[in-house]
């Protein structure tokens, strides 16, 4: 009985320190408290060198599940470090699923060669889970379902388990099948504990149960199981025989990789990035991002550029540009947040996106107005100057309205046409709340001061 | 056996439909298809006088399931439509560990009639419940374990569950407890039904499992399942009585919540907000974000302000200011995101943060002086200044690589302060890459350009 009293992170702390004072006797014995899972964790918070020679210190009986568990780009420096024997010793004990996860990171000969030395079984196996794309239920399912027919008693059933000996972890059914394989029901573990051994499977099963094609896109399993509170569930082909079951465990991880994604994504970064990935690598990537943004810093900067002669006359105009598209920013990124929220969990539709933007435009309406008025204020108290008060007033109300309605077409446009609306958003928002913002802010200041 | 095809997306378009159609015989066929859990995400997609109407028609089982899913904010419109009775009646069917969820929430009247009408059992059930914090592990855990004693057989073991006949959902593993009820070991289903009928419990029970103090952060107990791979976990009090236990189903409601905490935190929004809530209360909630931002933008102009002179001499500067602040605000929201998630997956401390600090401002040097050059030659065209160029590529340099840093130090202050990175780091990134960028570009400019 483990109680759990240290924390992840001060182990980790303890694992930085003696491998800083190049202690390996201390960095093997804290190694032996992790999971898998953790030492993966781990490996990802370490530059390059240090994050090797801790790699040459895990157990190799553990490689393959720690190999699993970090993200792509950590997983390449990792298995760079290794010859193909050690990453031969290190899938072997992995199932299909794992090993179709990795498969296509190997490189090339290794991962030939593996297919050349499996048995039959095996490879027919692992052939059809890399049948399936990538991120479909395909690839998320395990090939090590338990079936039994639907004619025999609750007795037979548990003689075949005690025959079978064990039963794959999280084995909460067991799938009743037809004699040429089709799926017909679920037996749970939990009836099959509590009812008369004389039952038939066919009385007990439950043949209402929600059924997943192979080709169904990860994320909607995942939502699938979070909305009908699935633990698990089977798998079958277009002919519906089963093919496999996927469990719960799995889809934590896919609601962990989609939350993840859509943080690093709203920066532009991939989910994959390496915490500690090389300086230049990392900074070419990150340069794709910048250039975007520097195009839409000179398309604010052009607009300003055409109110010169306002600008030159009243320097006011400069010192409280930023301000106008600044609040337009702030206000368009909260509606566009929500707006990203309700399109993740499934909310927004054509069919309700009139009634929000109407609710966005009321809310960025009455924030327009009450900031509009404080600002001129400061402003005319800073410049003693009522037009430039007014001015300035005018311009937040339009720029916080524009990013209002934006704040909710935007994504909507960008689902629309398939992209992600958390990748180019903010990006997309921002520039049309500093064109509007300076256009609106400069345009009546040339109009009515000049 | 229900093949899953059509999209819950499809189905929210269809009922949002029959509502505007005011077709309520439509409605309530289209509800049956759905599962609480997706019935509280749809009534979250509804304005609130539309909202009402469906929330009628729900069918009273459902009333509790539904309340249990719903955001905080949400759930409030609809028990404010429920009369006590309705209330009651809603909450009889659900487990203690819901009902504790719930209960804050009800009105104070109905609250006090609940626990009077309680039977004695359920009461100190849920008062035990309510004694611990919110979010932590003795909210999430629920009371229906079942206890066996290590000196019984399998069969009796077995005879005992077929008494029972029900066994509660997601029961993956019977708690084994001794005479005064510590918490010793699990027995799993998958080996009561695969194992020897005259084999002991205490031969076959696992007592190397990992147990969890009531008081543990709901936080911490995810990461928990998540690195071990968990799908339950015994609870115990400080005496190691079993008082409960957590199920995955669970956790995933923790990993989704976090999650959208994440998101909407760094918006300035909170993640019960409602998508349809009133505009008013709406307005004034975003307003203390944009208030802050107000002050922020007020900051930055005021440094602008210290530049008059140059601002009127040279309008150039007044023009390319902007694209100062906004590379150094993108480049540092990059590098914050990213220790964003090392924070939140737990990677980064004080033992590695000298590393990830390397690192960064490697990367913001390299992309700096690539991109200021890239800005100098265009300023230089445009402006046909020389001096131009320069100056704006320094301030540029110097501004990202200020980001870097600040990406990296704000967020790690802000975590020893026990403050939200995601909530405020990004406004006290944004103010210091506006000054620092609004003050080289312009201080650089009034040193060598007057």
């Amino acid at each position: 009985m483990t109680e759990v009293t240290e924390t992840f992170e001060s182990q980790l702390s303890r694992i930085h320190l003696a491998l800083e004072d190049e202690n390996p006797q201390e960095v093997s014995e804290a190694l032996e408290d992790l999971e898998p899972a953790e030492v993966a964790l781990l490996l990802e918070s370490l530059p390059l060198s240090e994050r090797i020679r801790l790699w040459e210190q895990v157990p190799a009986e553990d490689d393959g599940e720690v190999l699993l568990h970090v993200h792509d780009e950590v997983r390449s420096t990792l298995l760079e470090d290794m010859d193909p024997e050690e990453i031969v010793a290190a899938t072997a004990s992995l199932d299909t699923a794992d090993l179709a996860e990795l498969f296509e990171d190997l490189p090339k000969q290794v991962a030939e060669d593996m297919l050349r030395t499996m048995d039959e079984m095996q490879r027919t196996r692992l052939q059809e889970t890399l049948s399936f794309e990538e991120d479909s239920a395909g690839r998320l399912m395990r090939t090590d379902a338990i079936g039994v027919r639907s004619d025999v008693t609750l007795e037979t059933v548990q003689r075949f388990l005690r025959w079978k000996e064990s039963i794959p972890d999280n084995t909460d059914n067991l799938m009743v099948v037809d004699r040429i394989g089709h799926f017909v029901g679920v037996l749970p573990l939990a009836r099959l504990v509590s009812h008369d051994q004389e039952t038939s499977v066919a009385e007990l099963m439950d043949a209402d149960v929600d059924v997943i094609q192979g080709d169904m896109k990860s994320r909607d399993v995942a939502t699938l199981f979070q909305t009908h509170d699935l633990t698990s569930a089977p798998v079958v082909d277009n002919d519906g025989m089963l093919i496999g079951r996927i469990v719960i465990d799995d889809i934590v991880d896919v609601i962990q990789e989609n939350s993840e994604q859509a943080l690093m994504n709203m920066a532009g970064l991939d989910e994959e990035e390496d915490l500690f990935a090389p300086v230049l690598p990392s900074a070419k990537r990150r340069a794709v991002w910048l250039g975007i943004n520097l195009l839409t810093a000179f398309l604010a900067a052009w607009v300003i550029g055409q109110f010169e002669d306002a600008l030159e006359k009243v320097v006011a105009l400069a010192v409280l540009m930023p301000i106008v598209a600044s609040m337009g920013g702030i206000a368009g990124s909260q509606t566009l947040t929500l707006a990203i929220r309700g399109l993740a969990l499934g909310q927004i539709s054509k069919t309700n996106s009139n009634w929000l933007l109407r609710k966005e435009v009321g809310i960025a309406l009455l924030n327009g107005v009450v900031w509009a008025l404080v600002v001129a204020v400061l402003a005319v108290l800073w410049f003693k100057s009522v037009a430039i008060g007014v001015i300035i007033a005018a311009a937040l109300v339009i720029n916080m309205l524009a990013a209002g309605v934006c704040g909710i077409v935007i994504p909507l446009v960008l689902k629309r046409m398939n992209i992600d609306p958390a990748l180019s958003g903010s990006v997309i928002l921002t520039t049309v709340t500093d064109v509007i913002g300076f256009m609106s802010f400069l345009g009546l200041a040339t109009i009515f001061l000049l």
